[in-house]
């Protein structure tokens, strides 16, 4: 029997009549249905009739009617009416603008706007740098998307990836404090991209990419990176990157094998593989094989007529595969120490993993369903981890974005470097205690409060000792705002 | 003596000797070098000293040394630190984001984010209308500036204009429960401006131009207004128009005068007094007269060489001036029965206001010395009014644009119509009640509560009737949630 998800959670508004026992019928039958009750709420009694709303969990959208329909054969129990609880929460909107300071009378509005406004607005043209102190610019971070990628769905255009930006700036407040605002563009063209986001630069202190399809994502990400002052970040890319470098590091120390010496399957070369892959290089690993549709990557092989293919396909084959293997993945992943799969469900046969050299590690990341699902790759691999959380490891891009842009800020880097990414890495590697470390535990869970702060602190100090704090003390923020931010 | 003003508040912290009446020494010496006394907080108390934190309002910043001089004048008492609060309230910004549900649990993620999420974003794929109802889009709106003429300070570039713009999201918020979100461009070519807006417009409801200097102003403005489908509102033409209409409905109800019979002389032919122009011409008024720089404009004028005129202005020379009159402003304003003033100070002696018709108006808005002080005035003007909030009938935009956007959001419009904002200024001016009416009381105060909603009912009013509200009720707000919003 499928499980039940949250996503799926209707909300019940059911009349009952006030016969002992009606309640636990319901509930029963609720059960029998195969729904999970979360809460059961209280909303109206009379004199006759209870009303109640109670939260189910079910497997699908079709399995709410057999819920209801299990409720309706309780005798004198009526559905009132039913609410979808993931599209409830959005409506309106996730997010919304709060004032920091009322403003509800004269003086107020001298101070926060006219005529006050005026010598700050003076202060910070006299010196720009200014801005970082004196507007949101110091904590607001654009998640910046064009649509085109958005989660497994494509291209579903910049209105529909709405949601998922303004989900993705709650978790950056939830989790670091880091104010940040969703702006979904109206553009494909990477040039219209690059303007549009330099043109807004001023509101803010980074720019996080997000769900952009590649190749474009490179480009612009480059370009960008080269012309803005401030940090510029495409998650998919190298929040990815950071988070499976961490697992890695952990899985390595478990299985007691150095990084220098492993070789290593990537299958999936979008955004993701690539950038995983030059994380894993810029980490020591020399040995990567990486595979696309049409199999291993090598400098023998020619995506083109004329004998060429795609810049980042030609930089990849000239980076990694250095025995030129070629071939499917199952016909390449011979003695690797570690596969990892950003790619789609059910790329390789759980058979080929026996292949694999001593204490495989699999990193099976396509979401919802891995490249191989861990009941299979169970007899197989020593570690296992997925991009879901209903198993253990979850690799999951929010360990890194909070924690990476709250150190950027704190200290105004000027960009998010290899180094930073590196030491995001080790930080998050490290709040697995060596005594905690196991199969089953290699990367903290994503509700793990210590993450983002010691991710913070790390990407922070690194900045500075490389020089790529532009401000220091006078415009970055003080240890006590630091420590207010941080306990938000 | 000049007087004090809360823009330059003082919070100053002060040592004071366990002694009886050291407390009311340095109150007495504070008054005595001309401060307000605000508030007076305890901050700590030893076994020989207290100290206390005390709002000093001055009347700028050289004040500020006398003030903390005589104070240090009183025995045993010394300034510990000073605050300059305007700069305080700004610091880090004065708004942020605030997410609506919280992401504490394994199921909060599912639904808000992934994998949830995923099937609000079919849904607005299915039908992008639905991006009122399940993002942010329908109650955010851009406060959008390129930083060209900010207040009264110009052309002080994007960084240096946004804490202008949070302070307009902060009243966005704070009178109609609109989320604004400020974006200040990095560039003044129009092109680029109108390509931006319209890149990021997936993540807005509106459009809020604000500060944007003239003659590119109308252009920016027409264009957008074209290709956009949601309303673009340049706020410091029309927001301004609306409310000046609004006092002149009022000031000619009480010295009893139709609009239509009314000749009016506009000083000062930048957006605002264009706009100004327009809607006085939209609400019947034929004879107005407009002075630039140059004096009156008409048909008449040649500004270049060869004879021709720029086109705004040309456009105004055709619309205006039938008397095709000549000169300066104290040349023309023979027999006018308003004279409105959005230029700079003194731009007329204010003997001149002698030779206006009977019952005169003045609306002396350039601030914040205006075109002639309510002071030299008063012999000759029966109804004054200024852009101050020190003088009797503030003309300030607060009164409209919150109002205005909260009906346009409310109903989903697709324009801000000439209709649309004529009762805005009906709204505005309906607020002071016939009995109340009287020359130093025309318009509402800008604390005043009712204004806002009364604007947003009048406004989506003849939206819907108009056939504006581009969704009805299917995507618009229900009538609880508007009661919601309104309440905030």
């Amino acid at each position: 029997m499928a499980s039940t998800s949250a996503q799926y959670t209707l909300t019940i508004r059911v009349e009952l009549p006030h016969q002992p026992g009606t309640l636990g019928k319901v509930t029963t039958a609720i059960g029998s249905a195969g729904g999970t009750i979360g809460a059961v709420d209280l909303v109206d009694v009379t004199g006759e009739i209870t009303i109640r709303d109670i939260s189910v969990a079910a497997e699908d959208r079709a399995h709410w009617d057999r819920i209801t329909s299990a409720i309706e054969q309780v005798d004198g129990v009526r559905v009132v009416e039913t609410t979808d609880r993931t599209f409830q929460m959005h409506q309106g909107g996730k997010i919304e603008i709060r004032n920091k300071h009322a403003v509800r009378t004269r003086d107020d509005l001298s101070m926060a706007y006219t005529p006050g406004v005026a010598r700050v607005c003076q202060a910070i043209h006299d010196d720009p740098d200014r801005a970082f102190v004196y507007t949101i610019k110091r904590n607001t971070v654009a998640v910046v998307s064009d649509g085109t990628a958005v989660l497994g769905m494509g291209d579903i255009g910049p209105r529909a990836a709405m949601p998922v930006m303004e989900g993705k700036a709650m978790l950056f407040k939830e989790f670091a404090g880091v104010d940040a605002f969703p702006i979904c563009l109206d553009t494909k063209d990477p040039d219209e991209i690059v303007q549009a986001v330099k043109a807004i630069a001023p509101s803010f202190g980074g720019i996080n990419l997000e769900d952009i399809s590649a190749p474009r994502c490179f480009e612009i990400e480059d370009r960008l990176r080269a012309e803005l002052d401030i940090p510029v970040f495409h998650d998919d890319q190298h929040g990815t990157a950071v988070v499976v470098l961490a697992a890695l590091m952990n899985a390595a120390k478990l299985i007691e094998k150095e990084l220098s010496t492993m070789k290593v399957l990537v299958v999936g070369l979008g955004a993701a593989g690539i950038a995983v892959t030059k994380m894993l290089l810029a980490a020591g690993i020399t040995d990567v094989i990486g595979c696309d549709s049409q199999g291993a990557v090598s400098t023998t092989r020619s995506d083109y007529e004329d004998g060429s293919m795609p810049p980042i396909k030609r930089w990849f084959a000239e980076a990694t595969n250095p025995e030129k293997r070629t071939g499917a993945p199952a016909d390449v992943i011979d003695d690797c120490d570690l596969f990892i799969g950003l790619s789609g469900a059910r790329v390789l046969p759980a058979e080929a993993l026996a292949r694999m050299a001593k204490d495989p590690i699999v990193f099976a990341m396509a979401n919802p369903d891995p490249e191989v699902s861990p009941e299979e790759a169970a007899p197989y691999a020593r570690v296992m981890a997925t991009g879901r959380s209903d198993y253990p490891n979850q690799i999951n891009n929010v360990l890194s974005f909070p924690g990476i842009f709250r150190g950027a800020l704190d200290v105004r880097a000027r960009d998010i470097t290899e180094g930073m990414k590196l030491v995001a890495a080790e930080a998050i590697a490290s709040i697995v205690k060596p005594e905690e470390l196991a199969e089953c535990y290699i990367i903290p869970s994503v509700f793990n409060r210590d993450v983002a702060p010691a991710v913070a602190d790390a990407v922070a100090r690194e900045a500075r000792e490389t020089g790529n704090a532009a401000a220091g003390n006078e415009h970055g923020f003080t240890a006590a705002e630091v420590e207010r931010i941080h306990s938000v």
